[in-house]
C-alpha cells in the first residue's frame, strides 16, 4: 500500500499540473491568466496545501513575475520565502523595477549576490543599478572577484547609456579565418560561448571592430570562404557613453539583431541585442506617455505615499497656473457680477483651447521623440497646427456662437464667444506644436513640461479674451 | 584635355560625396541631419546641379526615407521624378503610411506594382494594404502570378494580424535531418534561403511545427547531433488570426527573435521576424498616446483639412461635457451672481480634479496595455488611487483653503473650496482608475474614450460640489 502511495504521489501532480497547464495556456491569453494567479494564491493561503510550490515552479520567468507583480504584498512576500528554490534568478530580470527594488531590498545582500551571480551581465548591472547605494555596496563585497570587477565596470557608465544595457559575453573571432575555421572554433568552445547570440564580431588585433557577420551568412556559406567576404559592409558599433534612446534608434532604423558597444578607444567591450532594445524602447514610449501626464517613473508600484508625494509635486505647478488663469478672471469680475451668463461659459473656450492644443502638443511631442520633426520641418509643422487649430476654432465659433446666442438669447454674446474661439484655438495650435519645439531646441525634455505651459497659455487667452471682449463689447 | 576632363569627373563626385558623408556621419547623430537634408534640397532646386542624384543614392533606405518625409511636398515630387532610380522599393517600406499612400497614390500603378515586386512578402503587403481599393486592384493585376497570389492571399488575413505582418520566406527542416545535413542543405540553397533568418524551423511531413533551432545552436554542435536534439523545448507558434499586439507581448515576453506563423491546421505558412515586432510596438505605444489626447493616426503627414477634421470630431464630444458643465454652473447663477468670487476660483477645481484624474488614468490605461492590470489587481489598483486622490486632495485642501480665506478675506469660503477639492479628488482617483478598466471589460478600448469621460466626472463633480457648497454656506 505504501509502495503504491508513492506511485501515485508523482502521477497525481503531474495530473495537477496538465490541469493547470491548460489554465496557463487558455487560448487568446498571452501572460499569466487571473485564474491560474486565484489558484496559486488559494493554495499559499491554505496551510495544508502546497500546491503552489509545483505551480510555481512549472511557470515560464515571465509568468512567475506576472505573478509576483500582481499579488497582494503579503502574498508575494509568502511567494518569495516558500519557494525560494523555485523562483529562478532569471525571473527578478522581468519584473517591474520598482517593485523589484521593494522586493530585493527585503531580502539578505547575500541571497540578492546570488541572484545577480546567476545573470548574464547586461541583467545583473540593471537590477543593481536600481538599489540604494549602500545596499549595492554590501552586495558587491559578496560577489566573486570577476563579477564584482564586471559590475564595478558597468556602473561607471552613465545611466541611460549603451554601456549599462550591454552584456559582456559575445562571440569575436579574426577576420583572417575562414568559415570553416569559425565553425570548429564555436564547436571546440561551445559550453564557453553566451547562451544566445546572433552575430559574429570580426575584429583585429588590437580588438578593434572590423565587422558584423549574421549567423546565416555563415551557415549558408561554404568552409572554405573566407570571414572578411562575408562581412557586412555598414558597421554599427555603439559607442559605449551613447544614450541608450539613440541606440534604440539606429537598432529600429537598420533593423539590427546585435550590435557591438566599443569602448573610447574604439574597442570591443560587449553586445548589446535585440531584447535590450525592446525594453528600451517600452520604456521610452512609457516615459513620454506618463510625463506628458504629469507621472514619475511608471507609478504602479510605488507605495501609496511616494506616488502622493511624486504626483503632489506635478499637481502643484498646475495649481499655480490654475490660479493665474483666476486672477485673469478677478480682473474682470465687474463684468462677470453684470453678466452672470460669462460665469456658465467662460470655462467652455478655455476647455476647447486646452483640448485643441493638447492635440498639437502630442503630435509635436512624439514627432520629436521619433525624430521626425527638426529644423527642416518645423516650421511646416507649427504652421500647419495653427492652421488646423484656427479652421477648428472657426468651426466651433458658429456652434458655440448660435447655442449662447440662443441659450441668453443674445446674439452679442454669441459674437463674443465665437471670436474668443477662434483667437483660443489659433493660440492653442500655435503654442501647442510651438511649445516642445522651443523646449527641444534649449535642451529640455518637450514631454515634461509641454501640458503644464500650454494650458496655462490656453486658460489665460481664453478668459483674457472672452471676458475682455465681453466688457467692451457687452456693457 | 577632354579625356583628363573624364578621369576627373568621377574624383570629384568622391570628394563631394565624400564631403556629404562626413555630413550624414556627425557623431551623435542619428538619422538624417537636417544640414544633409539642406545641401540635397539646394541643388535639387538649382537648375544647373544635379548633386543631389549622387548625393540620394549613397543615402541609406532609412536616410532616403526620412529624406522624402522632412522636405516639401514640392521637393518630394521633384526628388521622386528624378531620383527614381536611385530611390531603392525598400525606402518605402520606412516612411510613415500616411505620407506613403499619398505619395504613391501619384504615382503609375505599374510602377507601384514594380516597387512591390521588389520587396519581401511583408513589407510588400504593408504597403498595399493601405492604399485605396481601386488602386490595389490596379496595382495587383500588373503583379506576376506568383507574387499576386501571395498578396491576395496575404489581404484575407484580419487588419493588424499576425497574417499581414509576417514572411513567407522561412527555412524549414525535417526533425530527422542532422546538423551536418542541415548546413549542406543551406549551402547547397544559398541563393534560394530569405536574405535574413534567425532560426530554422523544424516540422514534420504535414507541415506542421516541431519545434525552432536558433541558429547558433546548429554552429555550436557537432555535424553528428540531430536536429531533434536541439530543438527548443518550448514552442512559439502564432496562429495568423492572433492581434499583432498579442504578438509583440509574446514576443517580448519569451525574448524571441522569430517565430513561426501556421494556419487553421497548424501548418506553417510564414515567419514573423522581431523587426516586425519592433514597427508594431512602436506603433501600438503611439496609438495609445495619440488616442489619450484625442487624435486619430499619427497625424504628422496628413493634409490640413483631413487633420481638422479628424480632430473636429474628438473635440465636438468635448465640445458637450464643457457644455454640460455649464449647466452645473448655470443651476448655481443666482448664487455665482452674488458671490463674484465663486466665478473666479471654480475653474481651479475643475481643473485639479481633472489633472489628478489623468494621473490616475494613465497610469491604468498603460497597465491594461501592458496586461499588468487584470481582474486579480484590480481592486488594488482602483483603492491605491482613490487614496492617492484623496490624500492629495486633503493636501491641496489645505493650500487652496488658506490662499481663497486670504485672497477674499472669507475663511468660510476658504473652508467651501477646501471641500470641494477633497471631493473633487477623491472622485479623480477613482473615476481615473475605474473608467480604463469598466471601458476595457465591456470590451472598449480604454484609450480611446476615458479621458472625456473623466473630465467630464472631474467638471461636473468639481463645480457641483463648490458651487452647491457655496449655495448652502455662503448665502
Amino acid at each position: 500500500m505504501t509502495e503504491k502511495n508513492i506511485d501515485d504521489a508523482p502521477s497525481l501532480k503531474q495530473a495537477l499540473t496538465e490541469e493547470f497547464e491548460e489554465i496557463v495556456d487558455a487560448p487568446a491569453q498571452v501572460g499569466l491568466s487571473d485564474e491560474a494567479i486565484r489558484e496559486i494564491t488559494e493554495s499559499l493561503n491554505a496551510p495544508e496545501n502546497d500546491d503552489h510550490i509545483a505551480l510555481v515552479e512549472d511557470l515560464s520567468h515571465a509568468d512567475t513575475a506576472d505573478l509576483l507583480q500582481k499579488v497582494s504584498d503579503d502574498d508575494r512576500r509568502a511567494l518569495i520565502e516558500q519557494n525560494t528554490s523555485e523562483i529562478d534568478p532569471q525571473t527578478f530580470s522581468y519584473m517591474d523595477p520598482d517593485l523589484r527594488k521593494a522586493t530585493l531590498s527585503q531580502m539578505d545582500a547575500k541571497d540578492v549576490a546570488e541572484i545577480i551571480s546567476a545573470l548574464d551581465s547586461d541583467d545583473a548591472l540593471e537590477i543593481i543599478e536600481n538599489l540604494d547605494e549602500d545596499f549595492q555596496k554590501q552586495i558587491i563585497q559578496q560577489l566573486s572577484a570577476k563579477t564584482r570587477l564586471v559590475i564595478e565596470e558597468g556602473l561607471t557608465f552613465p545611466e541611460d547609456s549603451a554601456g549599462r544595457l550591454m552584456q559582456r559575453e559575445f562571440v569575436a573571432i579574426p577576420q583572417f579565418w575562414t568559415v570553416g575555421k569559425a565553425i570548429d572554433y564555436m564547436r571546440a568552445a561551445a559550453s564557453e560561448l553566451p547562451s544566445e547570440f546572433y552575430d559574429l564580431i570580426v575584429i583585429d588585433p588590437l580588438y578593434h571592430v572590423v565587422g558584423e557577420i549574421p549567423l546565416n551568412r555563415i551557415l549558408r556559406s561554404k568552409r572554405s570562404v573566407k570571414i572578411e567576404e562575408l562581412t557586412l559592409d555598414e558597421l554599427h558599433t555603439i559607442p559605449a557613453e551613447m544614450d541608450q534612446e539613440e541606440a534604440a534608434m539606429i537598432f529600429r532604423r537598420e533593423g539590427l539583431n546585435s550590435a557591438p558597444v566599443v569602448d573610447n578607444d574604439s574597442r570591443l567591450i560587449g553586445v548589446i541585442t535585440f531584447d535590450d532594445i525592446l525594453n528600451v524602447i517600452d520604456e521610452e514610449a512609457e516615459e513620454d506617455i506618463m510625463k506628458l501626464a504629469g507621472i514619475e517613473g511608471s507609478g504602479m508600484y510605488r507605495s501609496v505615499l511616494s506616488t502622493t508625494a511624486s504626483r503632489f509635486r506635478w499637481l502643484f505647478v498646475n495649481l499655480m497656473t490654475a490660479i493665474a488663469a483666476s486672477i485673469v478672471i478677478s480682473m474682470f469680475d465687474a463684468t462677470v457680477e453684470q453678466i452672470v451668463a460669462l460665469a456658465v461659459l467662460m470655462p467652455i473656450v478655455a476647455s476647447m483651447g486646452g483640448n485643441a492644443g493638447t492635440q498639437a502638443l502630442t503630435v509635436a511631442v512624439r514627432a520629436l521623440a521619433t525624430k521626425e520633426l527638426s529644423s527642416t520641418n518645423m516650421v511646416r509643422v507649427i504652421s500647419k497646427e495653427t492652421i488646423v487649430g484656427t479652421l477648428n476654432g472657426a468651426g466651433f465659433a458658429v456652434i458655440m456662437g448660435v447655442i449662447a446666442a440662443v441659450w441668453f438669447t443674445s446674439p452679442m454674446l454669441g459674437g463674443v464667444i465665437a471670436t474668443a474661439m477662434i483667437i483660443n484655438l489659433f493660440f492653442a495650435g500655435f503654442f501647442g506644436a510651438a511649445i516642445p519645439i522651443f523646449l527641444d531646441r534649449i535642451g529640455s525634455d518637450p514631454a515634461l513640461s509641454s501640458t503644464v505651459l500650454l494650458t496655462t497659455i490656453t486658460d489665460i487667452v481664453g478668459f483674457f479674451a472672452f471676458l475682455g471682449l465681453a466688457s467692451i463689447f457687452l456693457i
